[in-house]
């Protein structure tokens, strides 16, 4: 595989921009410097807007998951309880993080189904501290009821903890109008940087309710909030500077793009993809309902039948365009497509054109170019 | 400022090699791939050479204090003691860490002054799981004597942690040889790549007394270790791709020179800092004896008498040379020269020749070219 002539469509780390990663190659600077200051603080004034939120953001140096660690360390001591509601993977990933530091209360579904709301009220009427969720379960392809959630936390005066990695930027996502008071986000997704970086943002409520030292050193949410505080803007332990230099210079170009139209764009390009898995009678692997929608920044789709996975997306490897498997239990059974970022239409087209190659490959196309034409369609072309 | 015409000279980050730089530029890759298992392979079986080690090493996303945190996070429960040695900021970052996850007996020295191996002896003598030290104290500009503390470590059955990062690859640094069951190092050091990656080697002796479960969910030794260990090796959350890219090229880059002819650079090139500063009639800052060295890797200078901060870094910053101020208590009252990775001659010329003028300007300057002189001598040329 040459990765410099490969279109990666998979649902994170997703395609960067050539001026994005070019401005990588700039030489360090010292990040107790003015000049790194005035990065963090002009990425940390765009990411208000992204996150549509007035409440304070800062920057991690890790993975998105350091952002879950941080916001569950920061207010889960050992004797509080949090209500974890998953529905998929990285909603299993907020039960084992509360598990590492208090009590939780599981509200749990099978993968791809919407949550029971009725379910997660009852758990919240037990007491808890905060309550925490995956807004796009990007392992299963649909987005969860933040609103109604936040409602709920709101009503039990529960901190209300959203993981928006996959999620803000691509699908809507209202930090305040949803009463979030820890969102997080990573830069590998809709922002189109490389991954490394966990953006999170604090409600004045949440950081009232902070633990007096979070249970994690590195994790430290109070520490973040200190020194991006401080004059220069600061990091309490050394950042990955190459990754911020990325990050201001994709939130420019998403600014200049809008952060309103390049979310209505990614939902015209899922729409694409969705439109082309039902021309080429592929179906969409989650369920959903009145409160549950199909992901706009990941389409994930069952197998066809009597295709592998390494026919499949292996095939489509051999032809340049990498989309992801199932994890875990979903292993072979489904594939998954990200349109996240700075996904172009040409991208959407080619990665359509190319699916429908390796199912004719296998006689399992009805129609050659029906997907393609679908898309295109829902494209506007 | 111009950054891209700018001479880096702190302690980290250090200046970054352009085909190192260049690396960054490359399209991201799954990081779940076989293409990167093999960058992340490569740089496993590459850095036991660079730690000197037979352990097993894992690279994390974070900065340097990721490591730290999850070496103390790995072995220290709630009722485990840890002894913590500290002469300078980052020897105290142990403590802080440790008693953010079990007991702590600080073993507390004034900066910049030797350990007391008796009172390290001491402390043991009570029982701890675990002892902790920084071996280069970049604060301070010394070297501690790892060995020493290491031959106490196992006299009495403690797991040795020892903070590397500004070290490993600078100084002399064994880590099987000086019995370190977790050494850490940072990127952005010795190793001359961006910050961002936190490396640590652990040894079987360790791993055997690490907790089930680590008190600090991101930073989990024994969850990286677990997907290092995978086929393609992985990491157990999404790393930052392209400072594994980078890190892959300086690692090679190191190797062709040599890792022990770069140390052996290393340590003419802070000579001549050290030189110079004897020519320039400016006083080292730490106080060294049989066990405690000065350190190749940063030079701590005290301020010379009725300079400021500000005119003396100011000053060199304006002729495009950025040094170090002090630490904490240090501040205004030394500075502190970096001479890591991929410095050259030419860099230590113009930082001296730099220094030189600025004190010429302030009327300090002994004798014009003095400093150049016995720099230029010290290195040979």
């Amino acid at each position: 595989m040459d990765i410099e002539d490969t279109l990666l469509m998979i649902p994170g780390p997703v395609k960067v921009a050539p001026r994005v990663l070019r401005t990588m190659s700039r030489p360090m600077i010292s990040h107790r410097s003015g000049e790194f200051g005035a990065i963090y603080s002009d990425c940390r004034a765009l990411l208000k807007d992204f996150f549509e939120t007035k409440n304070e953001i800062v920057v991690m140096t890790g993975s998105g998951t350091v952002g879950m660690d941080a916001a569950v360390a920061g207010i889960i001591g050992r004797d509080d309880t949090i209500v974890t509601i998953s529905n998929g993977k990285f909603g299993e990933r907020f039960t084992e993080i509360g598990e590492r530091y208090g009590r939780v209360v599981p509200v749990k579904f099978d993968w791809g189904t919407p949550f029971d709301l009725d379910k997660v009220a009852a758990a919240l009427e037990e007491g808890a501290k905060a309550v925490a969720m995956v807004h796009n379960e990007t392992s299963v392809g649909l987005t969860n009821p933040a609103k109604e959630v936040g409602n709920l936390a709101r009503k039990h005066d529960a901190i209300f903890i959203v993981d928006g990695i996959s999620s803000i930027g691509g699908n809507e996502f209202q930090t305040d109008e949803w009463s979030i008071d820890i969102a997080i986000t990573g830069s590998q997704k809709a922002l189109a940087v490389p991954p490394g970086l966990a953006v999170v943002s604090t409600s004045p409520r949440a950081e009232e309710r902070m633990l007096p030292k979070s249970a994690s050193y590195y994790a430290d949410l109070k520490a973040h909030l200190k020194s991006a505080r401080k004059s220069p803007a600061q990091t309490p332990y050394t950042p990955a500077v190459p990754l911020f230099y990325a990050l201001q210079e994709a939130l420019h170009m998403a600014a200049d793009e809008g952060f309103a139209a390049r979310r209505a764009r990614t939902a015209r390009q899922a729409e694409a993809v969705r439109a082309a898995a039902k021309a080429l009678e592929i179906e969409l692997f989650p369920k959903v309902n009145e409160h549950t929608h199909y992901s706009n920044t990941v389409t994930a789709m069952k197998m066809p039948t009597g295709i592998s996975d390494d026919k499949l997306r292996g095939g489509m490897k051999k032809q340049g365009v990498v989309v992801s498997g199932g994890q875990e239990q979903l292993k072979g059974k489904i594939f998954r497509i990200g349109t996240m970022g700075v996904c172009s239409t040409s991208d959407i087209l080619q990665t359509i054109q190319t699916l429908e190659l390796v199912l004719a490959k296998e006689d399992r196309l009805p129609q050659r170019g029906a997907g393609v034409e679908a898309a295109s369609k829902a494209l506007g072309i």
